[in-house]
């Protein structure tokens, strides 16, 4: 085939847009004692934007910037309830009252803050978690409802019951086995809820995520791991057996390798039973993805959680 | 319907594992003229790997580190004509050497090397480029090949010639409407060949690469916009229109919003006939992202190049 | 004064090199309850080094490769009491047993990590804390030890009790007067100990480093702030008042913008009392950066934290 | 030595404070030709600010929020020259300005431009360069004028001509001898102007940077390195000796370690007289750093231009 013959006429496919982190704060006052959520708010619209792109008219065009100022103006007169609460909200604003728009994507990161124990009165100091990032998205476009809920850089670790061999060897293969070894990831997991139709009652967003989060790692910690593909599946199958409002989770988890220092050429006694000292490597790093059904279920979490 | 009563069993779906990030550099020496291709490489390998998550068996296991091992190997062996032939050298081996290997994704990142101009004999002396990242993606299911060239963070800026007005106003909008206003964003396109048999004669990689950088920074230069949207389409137009080789192309682009600074509070006159300043923001930023295709052929780029 | 009649020669000045960035983990085994520190070690060494510099001979160069084999070594040898301890081994190490190297300055950074609770066997489970970086530094010089810790990237907000009026207005102010804003700052602290005599008897390190966090938690939570100087110097304070060990402390004190959105365009009540919907801003950023010593004692901390 | 015995009264020591990272960008229009430069401005300043500290009175601080308008103001102002012209024009006017303002130090990075080649009329179309970002920062006491420039992250690469040999062996050290290796870095540099006076003769800031780094990067091409050091030096004399407005240069050197991959294992012969293949490592590294003197000058440029 001749690829010169082809025809040269170019079509608009797939495209989306809107305010891309926006950072929005909401402080709630109960007398003394103050409430806070922090997110960073992610908009993509949908619809009809053929002309906006072939001619650059804007009449069918939300600006970005407003979409920006719905976030704040919501964070005031619905709340912050909880991330995935918050989209849904901003999500069928922007389907239901703009007839030029017919699919709305919100992404949110969410961080964390816990009190600050302290002997004065009253209850507004805080300071930011900062172990993971929570994640949401949500998309509607004004039929069906999709949430995906996840987080990212939890990291975590096993020193012991990890082992790795019985593996393909080919001509570039010289990797001994190891019978002992430290696993370590940074999770980076998103989860599907079954809940599509907003008529039906939706599950308790919070909660949810606690739950989901305490599973994950106790699967992590909890399972014996002869790879780190068992251990992603025993997470994952952690979380659909324990949560029914869940049908699909995926993860992507890094192997941090943690390698065992040779210290015979210093004249140590490479002794692991009571200390084992490793260095701790950057790049390059395995990478394990996979989802995780529910049986009958569809996949519908991208394969690529990560950039091109 | 009652969440609480769907069956709990957890199945496999989508899977993929590999070594992420290896680092490999490779000089070539012509006499006292060398040459380097420096890339960061990723490998994602899938297949009948159904008991490494179930069981953890690593029996139809290749060591992520036995793929490391083969990106080093394959630099030397075969050398480095391009990312893209590198890629195709890397998949096709794995898939073919491997029975339980059925599909295999190389990605590539390349950091580019000019010459450092001096007087000594010798040409072996490099300075990065800096300016944007080269990308190849090139994906091998042993009967199709898919290969997808792009780049990322190439920083560009139109003074003026850019105005946005015309646009949907409903309660949350705010925004002044602009008829001279700055124009820039960091470019991140990927962009697919429709090359796909192997029996076809490839097109030149390197050659393409230059030429589709080429065309998107003209059109990005003389395109008067009046949204980034219309730039966007414009860019990928142009590539569609002069380089047979591409079906598609999709971009992502933030609006790096360049703000005019009031300076009337400071008694200067805001005259930009000469000169304006602006404040240059980090967040929010409006992010545009579209595909434009050569009419007839299939979308096959994800509508996502960035995470959730 | 012409400046081209200035001499032409080039001498050596301050000078100094090492192995920086090892990463380095121990495991402890106390049967099946492990222990982990996680180290991020980086080794200056200065002393005859002219040579290496004028003519490149390497004849009193301890390897920057060896000083990285003495971290692991030292790990496994010492083990890590302390990021402190750990550092004085290091540090005493190269200066007793190389001639040539006059002075060591070992840079530490330490990651936390916290047990998984899980219901399984064993305690070798661990998540990352996420919180602030740990940081030590260690210098000697042959008679006198100097040991700087700290912290950096612990993210603390109160959302009341701030306030900032009263300030210098010229020409170029704008900025309306606060009565209750939002103080948020990522805090960079470091504190210099009054051990410098290796015969004296050490500080607990570990303990100490928890009660300076803990004093400048509870010093952040507790001062009704004026100025973000007015707090960092109560933080300050706070750690020389109540920890004997510590002669001089440093921050570097971002502060976190966090601007509360105008709501009136939107026709919503900018009503504070129940909540406040705020927009975090990155950049610019007020820096506030100050010195607390205890009286009588030297400045030894360098005034920049960060860079140039 | 009984530390508890220390008077428990904290004082206050060196301070500054000022806007971090404002912003800004001025474009200049000669006619359809524009001009860009590209800033990001730190102010920090020092004076009577104990009350600030102590009471939290803020009568002596002009905020930090009229020190960004001040940039912008100026930038339309006074234009930007060149980085060192706009930061002594605001060093100049905080300290004759403000009473209570002694001592101002202005930090500037700047992004350089260049044009975008295409055939459209007018010149207002431009790409990030993307190499290495220069730096400045003046400091001004009200006598004396300190201006130091420099430059970050600047990566450069010597295919050949690099040796390392002849080092100190100790228990430790396990570094084979190389005779021909890759010698890589990031230059980090920094050089210290002798005009003082601000009566004198300023230097042409950009003619001087320009040169400064042609001469840099020169030395490095020109220079047959036995060590990181001596071509550190050489880089520094260079300038010291071509440029005689300068009388202090400070480089930080990382040593990007590039390791021959040992490819014996694959069955390869490791012939590199044709061809090397290299693992490009990212930690550790060496980390070289040293100050080249006029000779009878001062040396007032910090050690460390790295954070602790």
């Amino acid at each position: 085939m001749a690829v010169n013959s082809r025809p040269a006429r170019a079509v608009l496919g797939q495209n989306q847009y809107g305010k891309a982190e926006t950072r929005v704060v909401r402080i709630t006052r109960d007398g003394a004692t103050h409430h806070v959520r922090d997110l960073n708010v992610s908009v993509s619209l949908s619809g009809d934007m053929d002309e906006v792109h072939y001619s650059g008219s804007n009449a069918n065009v939300l600006p970005t910037d407003t979409t920006k100022n719905t976030v704040y103006a919501f964070a005031k007169k619905h709340g912050i309830e909880s991330a995935e609460q918050f989209g849904i909200h901003l999500a069928r604003h922007f389907v239901t009252s703009q007839p030029s728009i017919h699919r709305a994507r919100i992404r949110i990161e969410e961080y964390g803050w816990d009190r600050i124990e302290h002997g004065a009165e009253g209850a507004h100091s805080f300071v930011r978690t900062g172990q993971e990032t929570r994640l949401a998205q949500i998309t509607y476009d004004g039929e069906r409802w999709e949430v995906v809920s996840g987080l990212k850089d939890l990291t975590v670790m096993n020193s012991t019951n990890s082992e790795f061999w019985g593996y393909v060897k080919d001509t570039y293969t010289t990797l001994p086995e190891a019978y002992d070894r430290v696993l370590a990831t940074d999770v980076s997991g998103r989860w599907r809820f079954g809940w599509a139709d907003g008529e039906e009652q939706a599950p308790h967003w919070d909660e949810s995520y606690e739950q989901v989060r305490k599973h994950l790692l106790q699967a992590f910690a909890e399972t014996y791991s002869l790879s780190l593909q068992q251990t992603l599946y025993a997470m994952g199958a952690r979380i659909i057996d324990n949560r029914p409002e869940i049908d699909e989770v995926r993860f992507s988890l890094p192997n941090k390798h943690h390698f065992l220092v040779d210290l015979e050429p210093f004249g140590l006694k490479d002794d692991t039973a009571d200390s084992a000292v490793y260095f701790a490597a950057d790049r390059p790093y395995g990478l394990i993805e996979a989802t995780i059904l529910r049986d009958g279920c569809e996949e519908r979490i991208p394969a690529d959680l990560t950039n091109l």
